[in-house]
C-alpha cells in the first residue's frame, strides 16, 4: 500500500490515495490551491512555483497559480491524472525531494485546522438532478398519491433544473433563515414571513472540465472522462415557500438562498478502488443514455445535528451515494442530449439520496415524514425542521482495508432571519 | 433636441440618443468593447486609452479596456450617467475633441455593417420569468383549463426559473434542431428524436449591476438603479421536450440548447423618455412587490420570419414590452426577497411577451395556437412550428418624436438536426 512520508491517521479523510482538490488564504491574505494529506494541507501554488509539476501536460503551465482551479479543469483528464501522480510521488515516502527538504517542506505543509478554506472553483452552471428513486417515491407519497409516487418520467430521463450558481457558498458559511411568500393551509391570501419548514438535503455534486460546444452531446460511455471530482453538498430547502412557487416552472427561491458544499474536490481516480454496483434500471433508458459497465461509487454519507441544547453531534441520517437510480455518466449525457455546452467548473448536483430504510432518508422532510413524525434527540428535543441555531453537519467517505477516502464536511448553521 | 456632428438616419435604432452598449472584434482579432451610432459603431477600448473617460468615476479605471462590461457594470448607476454623459458631450455637434481630429475618429468609428459582433458580458445567472398574464392565460387554457388559466400564485408574485447561462449566444448564431426525449401521444414509451415543435420565445431581459450580498434583499423601489440596460432576448424552446420532462421540476433540456440576445444593451437611461404605465395589479401584491410609482416602458416588439421559400421578412407578432404585468423592479425584489445574491452581468428575462391581440402573441405555439391554426406565409407555405432553414428575426424599439432608441435585432436561423 502507497505510503506517504507524512503520517496519516487510518481513519483520516486524507491519506496519501485521496489528494482533494481546494484553496485557502494564506498568511499574507492571497488565495492558493491547495491539497490535503492528514493534518496538513499542501500549497499548490508553492510546489507549482518550484517547478515541479514538470510533466508533459502542466509543464510551463501555472495551473496551480491561478486562484480558482477552472483552468486546470479545463486541461482535460491527462493533465488531471499527471497532477495526481506527481503529487503522489513527491508525498510518497521513498521520495526525497520534499521528505529531506525541511525548508522546503515548511513552505509547502500546513496544519489544516488553523486555517481558512475558500471557494476552489468559479462555478458556472448548476443542475440540481433528482436521481434517487426512494426520495422521489418519498416526495410523491407524501404529496401526492403513494400508488402512483412517481411521475411517469422519472425512471425514463434523470429529471433536473437549473440552480442558482450566486448562491452557492463553502462549508461554514453561517446562513440567515430566508424570508419570502407562502401560502398558509386553507387560505388563498399568501403571507410574507421567515420560512417554517427549512430543511436540508443530503446531496453529492460533481464538477466538470472542458465539456462538449454548443449543439454537440456527450455520449453516455464516454461521460465519465469529462469528470474531474465531487463534492457534498447541502441543497438547503424552504418548504413551504417551494409549495407556493413551483407550479408550473419548478423550484426557485425555496432553493436559491444557499446551497452549501465540502471545500475538498475528490477526484474521480481517488474513487476508482470504490466502484461498485448501481440499482439495476428497469425499464432499460433509451440508448442514450444505456451505460455499458454502469457503475457508482460506495460512499458512505452520514448528517449530524447539533443544536442550542444538543451539543455533540447527532447522526440523524446514514446513506450511500450508491443508493443513486441514475450515473452521473447517465446525468451528463442527458444534460447534453439536446446540445447544451458543458464547461469547465459546472457543478451538478444529485439530488436528495435516501436510501431505503427510514434513517437512511436524506432530509429532514422525509425523516420526519412532512412532521407527522419528529425526530426526538438525545437532548429531549424534537425537530420536524431545522430550527435556529441549529447546525447541519454532512460528512461522506468511501472505506478501503486500511483507509477511507474522505470529503472531510459540509457544515453549515442557521442563524435567525434577518429584520 | 440633442444632435451629433454623425450623420443619423431618423428611423435608425442608435441615435446620440441610445449609446447602447456592446463588444466586437477588431481586425486584430481583439475585442474591444463598443457603442453604437447611426452605421458606425464607437471603439470605447481607444476612446478610454486616449483618456477621454475623465469624470470622477471613471478615470483611471480602464473600464473600456476590459473584453466583457463587467467591470463596468459593478461600478453602478453614478459611474454608467458619467460614461454616457462622457459618450453624449464627446458625440455632439458642438464639441470639438473627435468631430474635428480626422485620425482619432478614424481609430474611433467604424462601418457596422463590416464587423463582427460578439458577447460583451460574462452572464453569471440567468433567470427567466413568466411575467405576461396573456401569455399565461394563452397556455394555462391550452394546457390545462380555459376557466382557470392563471395557476392561484400567479398573480401574487412573479413566477420565474432558473435558466442556463452556457448556451446563452449572440444574435446570428445558427442554431441545429435540438434532439431528445418526446412522449408519443396516447403512448407511455418515450422516443429519442429532433423536436419536431421547435419554438421561438419574444422576450426581453435586464443585466444588472452589482447587486446585494447574500443574505440581504433590494427593495422594490431601489430595484430599478441595480439594472444597468436591456437586451431582446429569444428564448428558444423545443415544446414535445418540454411536455414530457417539466413536471416536477420544471423546464430544462427543452429550454437549455439555447437562448439567443442582441447585441446591444440599452441602457435604462437611454429608456428613461419612454416610461409609460403598466397594467394594474389586482389584487394589490403583498408589500415587498408594492412599487410607488410602478411604471415601465413604450417599447414596440415585432418578430419577422424568413424560409426558405419567404426571403422577404414577413412579420408575424407585434408586441409591446408594456404589457407585462409584473416589472423588472418587482422581478428584482422578488429574486432577492429569500436572500439570493445578484451579481453584475446576471440576466433576468421577462417571460413570453403576448399583448391582447392574436396578433401579438410571442410564441408560435399561441401565435398558431397548439397547431391547431397555423399561420400562412405569403410564400404560401404554412407553418404551425419552426422549420429548418427558417430564420427567426425580432426586433425592438421605443419610438420619440424625431428618433428612435433600438435594440437593433435578435436572429437566429435552425440548421437541421445533426446526425
Amino acid at each position: 500500500m502507497l505510503k506517504s512520508f507524512i503520517e496519516v491517521d487510518p481513519d483520516s479523510h486524507f491519506p496519501i490515495q485521496n489528494l482533494p482538490y481546494g484553496a485557502y488564504e494564506n498568511e499574507d491574505g492571497e488565495i492558493h490551491l491547495c491539497s490535503s494529506i492528514g493534518d496538513y494541507i499542501i500549497d499548490l501554488f508553492v510546489l507549482d512555483e518550484e517547478g515541479l509539476f514538470d510533466g508533459p501536460e502542466l509543464n510551463n503551465q501555472y495551473v496551480f497559480q491561478d486562484s480558482t482551479l477552472n483552468y486546470f479543469m479545463s486541461l482535460g483528464k491527462p493533465a488531471w491524472t499527471e497532477a495526481r501522480n506527481t503529487l503522489q510521488s513527491l508525498l510518497s515516502a521513498d521520495n526525497a525531494v520534499l521528505r529531506d527538504d525541511a525548508l522546503l517542506r515548511e513552505r509547502i505543509f500546513k496544519k489544516r485546522a488553523d486555517l481558512e478554506l475558500v471557494m476552489p472553483v468559479q462555478i458556472g452552471d448548476y443542475t440540481d438532478f433528482y436521481s434517487s428513486e426512494q426520495h422521489a417515491r418519498n416526495v410523491g407519497s407524501m404529496f401526492r398519491d403513494p400508488e402512483n409516487a412517481l411521475l411517469p418520467n422519472w425512471k425514463h430521463l434523470p429529471v433536473g433544473y437549473h440552480g442558482r450558481s450566486s448562491s452557492i457558498v463553502l462549508s461554514g458559511t453561517e446562513l440567515h433563515r430566508p424570508k419570502g411568500q407562502t401560502i398558509p393551509d386553507n387560505s388563498d391570501q399568501p403571507e410574507y414571513g421567515a420560512t417554517k419548514k427549512l430543511d436540508f438535503e443530503l446531496e453529492v455534486g460533481f464538477l466538470t472540465g472542458s465539456g462538449n460546444t454548443l449543439g454537440n452531446s456527450i455520449s453516455v460511455d464516454e461521460a465519465e472522462n469529462y469528470i474531474f471530482g465531487l463534492v457534498l453538498l447541502n441543497d438547503w430547502s424552504a418548504r413551504d415557500l417551494q409549495k407556493w412557487e413551483y407550479q408550473p416552472l419548478g423550484p426557485f427561491l425555496a432553493k436559491s438562498w444557499a446551497t452549501s458544499i465540502s471545500p475538498w474536490i475528490v477526484t474521480i481516480e481517488a474513487l476508482e478502488p470504490f466502484r461498485t454496483k448501481c440499482p439495476e434500471q428497469n425499464p432499460k433508458p433509451l440508448d442514450y443514455l444505456h451505460q455499458k459497465n454502469r457503475s457508482t461509487f460506495d460512499i458512505q454519507l452520514d448528517v449530524f445535528l447539533t443544536t442550542e441544547k444538543q451539543h455533540s453531534p447527532h447522526k440523524i441520517c446514514s446513506s450511500n451515494f450508491r443508493h443513486l437510480y441514475w450515473t452521473m455518466a447517465q446525468q451528463l449525457a442527458h444534460q447534453t442530449v439536446a446540445g447544451c455546452n458543458v464547461q469547465p467548473g459546472d457543478l451538478y448536483a444529485s439530488g436528495t439520496i435516501s436510501g431505503p430504510e427510514k434513517d437512511s432518508y436524506g432530509s429532514m422532510l422525509e425523516l420526519a415524514w412532512k412532521g407527522t413524525q419528529p425526530l426526538t434527540l438525545p437532548s429531549g428535543e424534537k425537530r420536524s425542521f431545522i430550527e435556529d441555531g441549529d447546525e447541519v453537519i454532512m460528512t461522506g467517505y468511501a472505506q478501503a482495508n486500511g483507509f477511507r477516502v474522505g470529503f472531510g464536511e459540509v457544515t453549515g448553521k442557521i442563524l435567525p432571519a434577518k429584520k
